[in-house]
């Protein structure tokens, strides 16, 4: 760590400590080392990356550090997942600006990646902080493969393509807080809002997918479900065709009349991003048993490497990875 | 990845994945879907992260955006070799100020990582990349612990103490570069630049560490010796007496009389920080045998928790982790 006194700093760091969850179970030495030290496993290790940027990803305005924390950590975990795996620990690279209340601040940060820590049994196990002109938060997790690891190449021609969720909230709750502010946007529609400040990703898929053999490839939906898609489609060498079922239509769409600002249902679905549901393939015997999670098929993949997106008007329109001209 | 359109991003990741390493012979999957997968390994894992911040760390009017890449690479790594393990793979998170110019300009970043890479063997196997305002480069190294590992809380009292190389070197390069310039400095002393623009940290430490079971603990100089050594003492609940030897003295004093804004030597050696060496504790019948590295004794351990430094006077100074009243 740099740019913190000595004193202040493991004043700080013991502060922090508890709120880092339990993680001996699978760590000789967690935080306090040059490294922390893992015990042997005999399970497949994945790894994956995630940052959040202050003015880029979140505003203070319209979240508390609280919620950021949260956010981090929900929206990383969310990619073990996508792979079928289960998280099992996390590494934090902190940037925070340098203020006479940066330990304040940091522990309110703190609080809330405590409660993604405990929500999803994910132990912090180290990490660094440092000064910077802004808040930062760098999260590496780590995660146990499950039986089946599912990767984005999986998808083969004759898959149906679901999503979880409704992907598009998050961007519907980011609209509104733009549009009218924190009070406002929470009056309008708090779930929207809640989808947006503190996602809650889908940490049983492991179950799911060890029920369901017929899932061939998974993707969080963090970029909008079109780039999403776009990249199991390059990745599996296939291509796909999808719609906007009115089910989510519907409920992306309920706003638009009473409030400016709203991006239409569909820029939501395919553009919006940062709803950590998932987005998957399966065989077409596929029959959901998702614990009761909400899955809602929206496709076919193709043979043919285009993929293109069925608007309300039944016109075809390819699928580019920017949406501005749909 | 956020904030590229998706054609950028793509051909982004190809520029740089031959940058990257090979990381097959452990990883069954690398960059390229939500997680990289790890195959199993019978090592227990270590585990470290490190991040430079641009006008925190670095300043780009004196380091260019390769050997900052060099750098973050060397200085993460050090974390592994300091508890007697090799760096095995790394992720990296990177924040980049977004311009026209900025797929080219982490393509030189990353060229410097790619030197970093290939001369400590340790491939990128993940991570992430996002605009910000800054140039950010968050760090986690994944390593192999080693037959024995080397925590901060093995000393003892009466154990003696080591640098390796001259701790403060660093810093003497850091302030070179402040007073006059980059060209400037090279000229008054290049080998105190390199150590601060392209350090390169003890990657042999693992095959000394076997050779030398009298090694009770170890950390990498990162922050300056003063800080490492209080740590090293908080962790072991011993304290310590030190020296400046003058072997080491006459390296960092070397140019105070002809250039201005040079901190004096106890300063660096104490405070100066970025070395990367190595300080460690031994039993008393420890000969040095590392290699062909210089390895300097500098005082022993104490059974009083206390720490001190004894100046070129002869006056003992508490050693606090602030050094400006000495």
């Amino acid at each position: 760590m740099a740019n913190l006194d000595p004193s202040r700093e493991f004043r700080l760091i013991e502060t922090i400590r508890p709120l880092c969850g339990d993680s001996s179970d699978r760590w000789e030495k967690g935080i306090g080392d040059d490294c922390a030290v893992r015990k042997v496993s005999a399970d497949p290790l994945l790894l994956t990356a995630d940052t959040m940027v202050e003015n880029v990803h979140f505003r203070l305005d319209l979240m508390s550090l609280r919620e950021v924390g949260f956010k981090a950590i929900a929206g990383s975990v969310s990619d073990v997942y996508a792979m079928g795996g289960t998280a099992e620990s996390i590494a934090i690279n902190l940037i925070f600006p340098k203020t006479e209340q940066a330990e304040e601040l940091i522990e309110e940060l703190y609080r809330g990646i405590h409660e993604a820590v405990t929500l999803f049994g994910t132990p912090i196990i180290g990490g660094d902080m440092t000064s910077g002109p802004c808040w930062i938060i760098a999260v590496t997790v780590l995660g146990d493969a499950g039986s089946t690891i599912l990767y984005r190449s999986g998808a083969k021609p004759g898959d149906s393509i679901w999503v979880t969720g409704t992907p598009g909230l998050s961007g519907l709750g980011l609209d509104l807080l733009l549009s009218g502010g924190r009070t406002s946007a929470e009056y309008i529609d708090s779930e929207a809002v809640r989808a947006h400040i503190r996602p809650v990703p889908r940490f049983g898929s492991v179950t799911w997918i060890q029920q369901n053999p017929q899932i061939t490839s998974m993707i969080d939906i963090s970029d909008g479900v079109g780039k999403e898609l776009l990249t199991i489609a390059a990745e599996s060498r296939v291509g796909a065709t999808i719609t906007l079922p009115d089910s989510l239509c519907v409920r992306l769409d309920q706003n638009r009349d009473t409030t400016t600002g709203i991006r239409r249902a569909h820029e939501l679905f395919l553009g919006g991003g940062e709803d950590y549901e998932l987005l998957f393939t399966a065989s077409p015997d596929f029959i959901p048993r998702l614990n009761g999670v909400k899955c809602t098929r929206i496709g076919t993949i193709t043979q043919n490497e285009n993929s293109y997106f069925t608007d309300a008007d039944g016109r075809s329109v390819p699928l580019s990875g920017g949406w501005d001209h749909l």
